[in-house]
């Protein structure tokens, strides 16, 4: 039968919901799981850097508070908490030094928000370790093609795509653990859309965990309401007075649906070596490669040229903490040109008060070009002789064409570990994340980031 | 010194901050705190008349299970909870049966957000009740203004104004409160910011009460963080990517800060004698003085004339449920003309299946004119006999140039307690709200709605 535009356009979320509640492990593609299982390696990597942060202490003092019982465990943390909390915390945790995996059609961090409302439920509830990926993959597949359906134009507005999206993401993942079915999976991405929120505006400070947060915790919330036939609309993403309308976009909504199953969006994920904003990945790529070999160099001036987002996002030489330090192009060649090195130490607010690196800053400009991708840049750097150098790269380190290796992914696991829980012995975690398609009942895998007795 | 436009609205967020920090009891003149008395007589009466509805039973029993401790009241129920679920379930429950109070000039339900934070807060510290009123006023202003600035537009793009502004009400309320300074309240305001969501493609249906329930919890999240410096950005309204942007809204932001202090939104409030949408209610004052003297007249047809918001929001013939009632005309008209009523029992499920009811509503239909402004509307009905009826109204009771007296606002309380605490004595209540400017601690006010042993 012939569908007109209009009914297709009706049967957006019921499709989706459908093809959520209808996939199964056997459907995924081997390589499918497998950039799963990098992508959870790479959560408590973040979630293990992220976990000590001021913003995630203040969060967890201030929800405690109000949290019932140890439902849940909080990433390398002693602490438990309830499992709505523990998805705000390992969310905002995961999430707080933007060291975050990224999809890179959209910019979305996909990983921070399902995750934790995975982990969450999985320790509520008994979930094998197929069913845990299969629900991780799922959740991914429908944040990422929302937001690739208003993409650019949504994050340009000015909304935290992260968190608009993750919401959805983390209701879908949920809420196929919860086992809802099309009807009841609609609800819950009803639920999820009129709790869609984050603001851009709120980039580099506190505030922005809370949306990132929220997405977790609303988007579980949202399953957990559906599963107990708490209703919503029939089409709240492309209804008349739905997601996309109010939200001013007019998506072509085949993004939504086309190759469905075929298609995954989890494999255009990509994951960062340096804890910044993405767009600045390639900037320190072209900058660490030329100060390796010229480390006791005098640099006079550096200007960057990029995408449009770049300066968009980053072009912020001004700052004052090392939360603004993760978006600011001029912070971050700053400090690597000093340090040689663009860790998590180069983004505290030790290192962007250190003098050295705050007169740096100053001479760092960002030029925008549009013939350049968000993954390439360009640098010159005019050093005190009077020399001009010229760097570039076509690809970060991390980005899709240039992915992170295994190995890169573990050891990353493996730095923020060391920092976050000194002692512990992590191997456990590891081995368990590669085998997790073999494993009957995942409950203990958060709590694997305990802290040493 | 001059102030550029720029630097204007720079400066928008830090305005608002300052006058809800500085401003006192004394600088309310009589009419406000007697508002604010008559806002809280209300909201009791319609929290009252929801705290039992299927959509907030669920949500009590979803958050109950990760709620710590029995901190706050649920209005009308023996059930305690946490704070913050607290202020979830009373602002959802306030709000769900369409029964609030609405600030005219925006369509804002003011009240359902802001209380349920303060009475969550006032169980956990000790809140006077000038304080208490004070922050209910203040809270209202700054949620209307801040949707003043972008009405009639904001709604009209499918974003449930209530929730959206909401969140802002419940942090400043819940912000004076816990005493913050202005650059906490800076703080507050950004939180709440990139929290606020909620879209009009979820009325009548349970997911509309999330993003209400939200607005209050969220609030008051807001609120605590920023207690505990947890900051945001400096001009989270009006920065370039900030709240205005994001929602697509370059508002003249002269409604947000001029004449602040001089007037008062809370004095624009207007209190529903239907529990159903506002704008329905002109349309019943017509068909219920008609039906008074012509009991059992046959009607054959209904054209109901009104401003466009009226077509726009509630041009449903076709409904099955009690909620969808509450924003249909046609149902609304049939069930008044067949039962002469208006009461919750008019809009339940079976109400809206009541064959009779169901016949009735297929001869009713709505015609938008943009010379009605949203409190007035008229009506044409033709009987059995082939005579035509024409009857009007420029100003619905309850409407600001029609109001609800005091009294009713106590019997409307009466009402809803009968049905909702059968046996109870609320007298306590009713003379506790008229005093409430007397009393050095409110604690035990939102107690008083407790079951009768």
């Amino acid at each position: 039968m012939l569908q007109s535009p209009v009914s297709q356009a009706q049967g957006v979320t019921e499709r989706l919901a459908r093809f959520v509640v209808d996939t199964r492990w056997d459907d995924l593609e081997p390589p499918v799981p497998l950039q799963a299982k990098r992508s959870l390696m790479n959560f408590f990597a973040v979630a293990l850097t992220g976990c000590h942060d001021r913003t995630i202490e203040t969060a967890l003092q201030t929800l405690a508070a109000f949290s019932g019982g140890k439902q849940a465990t909080i990433v390398g943390r002693r602490e438990r908490i309830d499992a709505l909390s523990a998805a705000f915390l390992n969310a905002a945790g995961a999430n707080v030094l933007d060291f975050c995996d990224t999809h890179v059609p959209t910019a979305i961090h996909p990983t921070a928000p399902v995750v934790p409302a995975l982990l969450a439920l999985a320790e509520m509830m008994p979930v094998s370790g197929r069913d845990f990926l299969l629900a991780l993959v799922l959740g991914h597949e429908v944040e990422c093609r929302i937001g690739v359906a208003m993409s650019p134009s949504h994050y340009k507005k000015g909304w935290h795509i992260t968190s608009t999206c993750g919401v959805f993401g983390a209701a879908v993942g949920a809420g196929k653990l919860l086992g809802l079915n099309a009807r009841q999976m609609v609800w819950a991405l009803g639920t999820a859309a009129t709790q869609s929120g984050g603001l851009c505006e709120c980039l580099g400070t506190p505030a922005k965990s809370v949306s990132v947060g929220n997405a977790a915790r609303n988007g579980l919330l949202s399953a957990l309401l559906a599963s107990k036939n708490f209703d919503g609309p029939p089409e709240p993403i492309t209804g008349v007075q739905g997601y996309y309308h109010a939200m001013n976009e007019t998506p072509d909504l085949s993004w939504l649906t086309q190759n469905l199953g075929e298609t995954w969006e989890i494999l255009g994920t990509a994951y960062k070596p340096y804890p910044c904003g993405f767009v600045i990945h390639p900037v320190l790529d072209c900058i660490l490669d030329w100060r390796r070999p010229n480390p006791t160099a005098v640099v006079e001036k550096v200007v960057v040229t990029g995408n449009p987002l770049l300066a968009a996002r980053t072009d912020r030489p001004n700052i004052s903490t090392g939360r603004e330090a993760q978006v600011s192009t001029q912070h971050a060649v700053a400090a690597a040109l000093i340090t040689g090195k663009a860790g998590v130490d180069e983004f505290t607010d030790a290192c962007v008060n250190d003098p050295k690196v705050l007169a740096l800053r100053t001479k760092v400009s960002v030029v925008r070009d549009e013939r350049f991708q968000t993954i390439s840049a360009a640098a010159e750097i005019t050093t005190a002789d009077g020399k001009s150098h010229k760097v570039s790269t076509e690809a970060a380190r991390g980005s899709e064409s240039n992915p992170m290796s295994d190995k890169e992914l573990e050891d990353k696991l493996r730095t923020a570990a060391a920092g976050a829980i000194p002692g512990k012995n992590v191997t456990p975690l590891i081995d368990a994340i590669w085998q997790l398609d073999t494993s009957g009942d995942i409950s203990k895998l958060a709590s694997l980031t305990a802290p040493r007795d």
